[in-house]
């Protein structure tokens, strides 16, 4: 039984892209990984965000990534990949072939060159929920996207019924309480790796879908626990020590540091695609000093 | 007895600065807001930051606000006005005269035209500090400031003594619990408008300093309390009302929204100082609204 | 006999690609601009740049654009596709496909989402060269792309022998003058829409590659020819008038603009790829205006 | 009889200020300066622009530096000071006196903290021009100042009968020429140091106003009797040589780099006000080989 027909809450990694140097998707590591994370408690799995690189792969790569995330997940928990285009057309056939891959939901990504008004990126998104019958998660990420999602956009959007979630990958955690505010219950609210979780929590979100999740899944999974169960102080205390691997993913290349780090943990899901740079030697240090700090890399390393 | 032998905490709210037609300062009406805000409970008065129109004011101006603000708190709130400048000789002399004025702390803010290395960065908050044995808080507003503080920066500040707060108006919530993470307890945290309070208290703020507090003194004074008592769940109630109040703030100019609104409330403040546009009927309006809501207009307006 | 034995110079205007509402590329309606703009005078086509909205067009649009460019160019004026992607395999697999499908030099233009550094940078474009025996243009647009190439790294790129011109498009006229100074001839520098054509060649340039050379072809042929012969102040009473049209094409969407002002002159080239807005009702007034006053509209509309 | 009454063209360096430790202004060596420039041919003097550190000086030592370059200059070149502030004013008090000094027009610089509308720009600049009967200078440097002049208010300024001149400090060129189309002569253009002065002369500037003519007042004179005189081809030639130091300045402080160079050609005019830095150690060799290569440092230094 999928997690299709429930509501997502909770922890969702968004995944690497482990491609060979031949651009050949690594399905083998891709599953180990997809299925430890699962053990972990993760609530749900996000191939093709940011970190997934989606940017960086080819229309064959991209399935074959959601393909084996989906085969992976076996319906444990919900598998929710990135959509993203320049185009309507594009996205929309994207959109209709993942659902038909078996997805329990569309993460929406809208990429631009030149800038795009409120009402283009309404059509977009739009036209997404349109093709699809999935629940459908809005992504929105100022820092490389060209193009934002404002306030009135979102609030109009919320009003598709299956555009239900926005996931806001900005470091404002304070717009996350106006999107709220605004959209009274028709949307639910995931942090990104940019925001403190336990203050999103806080403030009436449902979740976070982040890279860093891949790495420190047993303890994300227990900070969630934690806020769900209003214990703020012990949260705090827990977030404070995992805070610092967000600070790291916010300094470094997101998919080269996650990368790097799950080499660290043994996955051997090779480096970010180039001309992209892999993890410097200094930046992998830094990672596996973090990772040790909270147990989460093996004793001998 | 002053506070300022005491630790600061709570809501300090930025003061603006009534000036009339011919660019005399409006002592009486700014006494009057002064007692009405410490009648309402707020911890301490912060006159001269952006919300102060310290950037639209001349030397004199800025001495005769201080001196009617100490003198109308009469030491029973801590006064901590702003120093800015471009140069470290003009702000070395003006936190000296603010201290031989009677200030209870000083917020240093560093004005720029061309852009300041780390070091000149360092340099200038040093020699505020060293100027005064007032206790500093750091102000960091990369919105509207050329320079902004560095995290290493910041680290570097706070092992000066007498600098033992930070005020940070970025919108990037994260930050914060990353500084808190850096200076180990040597420096505090308050929040600004920009922030969600009851978030930064969550991770370990002791406050805010902010505009929108002239407008709501008792709600923000019943906000902190509720965070102090760890009733998270009652204060995202009162936040959640309160967080429009700092949205439209956000959303026009500052000085402009709070000038208007207090104008609203019977407090003949006037505008900001030309070429700055005064609130507009829009504007005013939607202020109007926003405090009806809250309680915080008288009934027949 | 193809252009790619001899220096590129004079006008080659960036191309419009047609597509319908099928996805399909309009292949007449493109052939008779190649055509048109050939017989005005046009020393060279570049399909697939900014104009040519190659963030929005799939792999096999692409080169069924660029098919038709190079078969109705007939080797009488070089073609020289733009090359753009994220990775260095794409771009080295798309450059050997143009080549072998008879193109006479490469335009390489750097996408990315997340930042690259100035090794990543260099290794791309180096990259492209090394796969193809045709001359390489760099393409800068910092307006619409993430990474900008700095001096050094084009002065590195300079000493790739095959690399030999580049593309400017920021605004930023003394950065041509700074490069021309520092590649000391091993690369020729081709003006954009954001520069002056006439300022760029009294600094040393050798043309300009652009939109609006679609609209206009006669007259910018005249002012490459006026500029080539020193006629400096003939040259500037052309320039002046034609300078509208740059202006009109930074302030509206590049390919909506370029679309709408050749439907207006009776190509059929169609709207922008959704969710690209088409040119306004406001906006086509304007450019009708513009090309009635240059003589580049039929009489009768 | 001062310059006051006649059109200004030419050169017009950017003066810095030389002030002691204890913010004293050093008039001698300023007079020294000026006195220098004018035997070396230039137009005008204009105190108190970025490199003059405005920014940085209070409003005693701006108008001891406005008096010492009047009385130097002695009728010989007009001199147009700054006139910059964040309020009207202020801004009007300032020109007031400084034409009462005895100032041959007026450059006029709008500060800002908070955003101005375009409304608000035109009433800063309007207000300028109409608290004098000098000619105004309009200055826009959107490097360093929050504001902007739009093309609609720069031609709604140009009809202002004594705002006869505007000099544009961005690095966008294309913008003078939309300028110069926009205002039909009833405004003439001068360029800053970050255009290159021989393009502006050719799409119709009339001179330039910036800090490198501080060191090479000679050359600078010689490039512009070449452009007066349509001698293209050798302007381009001595250009070519000249536009290093204008690079050299675009990479360094403005004022540390104008002030370190004129110290190595024996004007002690000190460094810039703390706490921006002096020019480094590597600036300083790298300034002494630009100008050495122009002729413009001492034999045996």
């Amino acid at each position: 039984m999928t997690g299709g027909n429930k509501d997502f809450h909770g922890v969702f990694p968004y995944l690497v892209s482990p491609v060979d140097g031949k651009g050949k998707v690594k399905t083998r590591v891709l599953s180990t990984l997809c299925r430890h994370l699962i053990r972990s408690g993760v609530h749900g799995l996000a191939p093709l965000g940011s970190t997934g690189e989606f940017a960086y792969l080819g229309a064959d790569q991209r399935r074959r990534v959601v393909d084996v995330v989906i085969e992976a997940a076996g319906g444990k928990v919900p598998v929710v990949p990135g959509v993203a285009s320049t185009t309507i057309a594009d996205a929309r056939a994207q959109t209709r072939d993942y659902e038909r891959m078996g997805a329990d939901g569309i993460l929406a990504i809208l990429e631009a060159y030149f800038p795009v008004d409120d009402e283009g990126v309404y059509q977009y998104f739009k036209a997404i929920a349109d093709a699809t019958s999935l629940p459908v998660v809005l992504y929105t990420n100022p820092s490389f996207q060209r193009s934002d999602l404002s306030l009135p956009v979102i609030e109009r959007l919320s009003r598709v019924p299956n555009i239900r979630y926005i996931k806001d990958a900005s470091s404002n955690t304070g717009r996350l309480l106006s999107i709220i505010n605004r959209v009274e219950g028709r949307m639910q609210v995931f942090a990104a790796s940019a925001h403190i979780p336990t203050a999103v929590m806080l403030i009436g979100g449902v979740g976070w879908m982040a890279g860093p999740a891949c790495l420190v899944p047993e303890q994300s999974v227990a900070l969630y626990e934690l806020c769900r169960q209003g214990q703020w102080d012990k949260a705090m205390a827990l977030q404070r020590q995992l805070w610092g691997i967000n600070q790291a993913f916010a300094k470094y290349n997101l998919a080269a540091c996650i990368k790097g780090g799950l080499a660290l943990q043994g996955f051997d899901v090779g480096d970010p695609l180039p001309p992209q740079a892999p993890l410097s030697e200094a930046g992998r240090a830094d990672v596996a000093r973090m990772l040790q700090s909270l147990g989460a890399l093996p004793e001998q390393r």
